[in-house]
């Protein structure tokens, strides 16, 4: 019986998962990681005040979301000095990030990013059809000049920027960041992604201007807060364009007992200042112990450790195996030269440890 | 500052929220619903099991989910008696309407459906730029002939047919539908929407058969499984079709308790058995409820009963107000002929206690 045909878009899509989980790693040896510093979770977990409403709201999971995330939107609004009408609650940046693709992005459109930045982003760029063009880092950051430059010149809808980075750990103060907002080119939109913002120094995050349709800028509760698998994130913006979340979003999106947790996490932000507190540790820690095996540890705002292995790709994905064959996730950028780093996210002391003990064997073993 | 202009089909689609939540409702009128009977989730709750699960699971949602489903996938493939691979799963029954649409659908592409059906799925092909086309329902059921008759016609890429269906309740036996698919036509996708399967009587569902490239059944843990508020669905089809997800989804949208809750709810066969037995004696308190108020209950296979209220759309709406106002939260189909009717989802006795006792005060209102 014959298929029935995709869109010329899908049809050209390759059916991949583009981040392999470390759930699959673990299938494929057989055995769990002893240290899971891969992916940028926090190990230090949320709040134990969200723990208990997670277990609460539990009895309430028979119902449907309120799909306006009427009082999370509210308690958001509180939390940033802006109004429930500028910001959009969704589950998960990465849905945000597709549900603004779609909004903006057809073929034939072209969309600026770094070259090496967030691939999820790039993935639903693809995703809907758009022309990706890209720009190097610039001494392990993104480069403002070059993007608005590239923007300029190929007519991006889109600019995707974020500070702090993933995967490079690097930020730009707000005064750059500021400058880039203003001197975006006209036509283009800003994706400012601040998934890391709660980590960075003082200073890193412009003031909130809502009355800028140039501006999305994207935050979430799985870093800093501890609720990666609870699937929530939220965008601020110009209110209009905000709405426009609206037309596209799946309405019922968002888990229930997510909504409970994230106004819980908002709601407890002593908790969130012991985090960032410890994740200063581990970041510490982690540079420290790159340091004694001769690494050298990029400086970061963000929860995760970017280390410079001092060679080619190649090297550091040799690393990067044998610490996986040791029993510690972790990850590194996809593309040369940030490729010679790999990245360890902050964690408690014990999985550290395994990091300290561990990293040295794996390197005798390169 | 200008505008960014978005994609021709986005600027067109209205900014709504399409379902209003009945906390929308609680708002407006400043007071809780004291039974909560319209959106056909399952006040029996999910499993005591599961929710021991969902309080256990809390401590890892700081964890991603793992993005492969892979656990699920293999429990569900087990239950189902086929391969993992024929399996995908998604952020709730909704988003993976979305996911279909969206690869197979585009400007120009029709969609046929029934006048009335699902709106959420025409959400999405309005959504996606596509041409629904429709036929009405026959005797308060979808009519797969004229269907069929419509899907050659306008020659449409997708076909939605729900068994059992909503917003009626009514459903076809097996041989309907197996006749269905074995005369779908050459280029024509058949969307099987089963999200109150687990509730229709035995020989309602056909037998599976992942060998067909032009069809695929939807399945969902909110309903029977009482995980409305949990959003987990999935979608059964052959292999190289459920694949085409992985092109589109997001791939780390489901939220990591969920995944948890859905293999606890899975593996509780016999909790899911008490709360259909349960669903069935509501069914029947709901229609004898109807029946003493002169109200005429429509047979259902579903965890809902939709009542003709005897007369046209707006006796039915000015009765749908009076109940909702008498704190009792009911929903109704959205289009004439079928908007005669209320809809009211089985519950616990209490609920359907005050629905007993405000149907009456409610009807006199009128």
């Amino acid at each position: 019986m014959s298929r029935i045909p995709q869109t010329p878009i899908v049809e050209l899509l390759p059916s991949t998962v583009p981040f392999v989980g470390p759930e699959a790693l673990e299938r494929q040896r057989g055995v769990a990681f002893k240290a899971r510093l891969g992916a940028n979770e926090s190990g230090f977990g949320p709040a134990p005040s969200v723990v208990a409403v997670i277990a609460a709201a539990a009895n309430d999971v028979w119902k449907y979301c309120d799909p306006e995330n009427y009082d999370l939107k509210q308690a958001l609004a509180r939390h940033h000095g802006v109004k429930p009408e500028n910001i959009a609650v969704g589950e998960g940046i990465d849905a945000l990030f597709g549900y603004a693709v779609r909004m903006f992005v057809a073929p034939g459109i072209s969309v600026a990013t770094s070259l090496g930045a967030y691939p999820t982003f790039n993935f639903h760029v693809n995703g809907y059809g758009g022309r990706l063009v890209t720009t190097p880092y610039v001494a392990d950051r993104e480069d403002p000049a070059s993007l608005l430059a590239l923007a300029r010149a190929e007519n991006a809808r889109l600019l995707f920027f974020a500070n702090p980075d993933n995967p490079m750990g690097s930020w730009w103060s707000a005064s750059v960041v500021s400058e880039l907002i203003a001197t975006i080119p006209d036509g283009t939109l800003l994706i400012l992604d601040e998934a890391y913002g709660e980590f960075a120094p003082e200073g890193t995050l412009p003031p909130l201007d809502v009355s800028n349709p140039r501006l999305l800028r994207f935050r979430t509760f799985s870093k800093a807060y501890g609720l990666a698998g609870a699937r929530i994130g939220y965008v601020i913006g110009e209110a209009e364009l905000v709405k426009s979340f609206d037309k596209v979003r799946n309405h019922f999106g968002v888990n229930r007992v997510a909504q409970a947790a994230a106004l819980a996490a908002l709601a407890d932000q002593a908790y969130l200042r012991t985090v960032i507190g410890k994740v200063e540790r581990a970041r510490a820690r982690i540079s420290d112990i790159a340091r004694a095996n001769g690494l050298a540890p990029l400086p970061s705002a963000t929860n995760f450790v970017t280390i410079d292995c001092g060679r080619d790709g190649a090297f550091a994905k040799r690393l990067l195996d044998e610490l996986i064959t040791r029993g510690i996730f972790v990850r590194m950028p996809g593309v040369a030269p940030l490729n010679r780093c790999i990245r360890v996210s902050a964690a408690p002391d014990a999985e550290l440890d395994l990091f300290a003990e561990l990293l040295p064997e794996a390197l005798r073993a390169v």
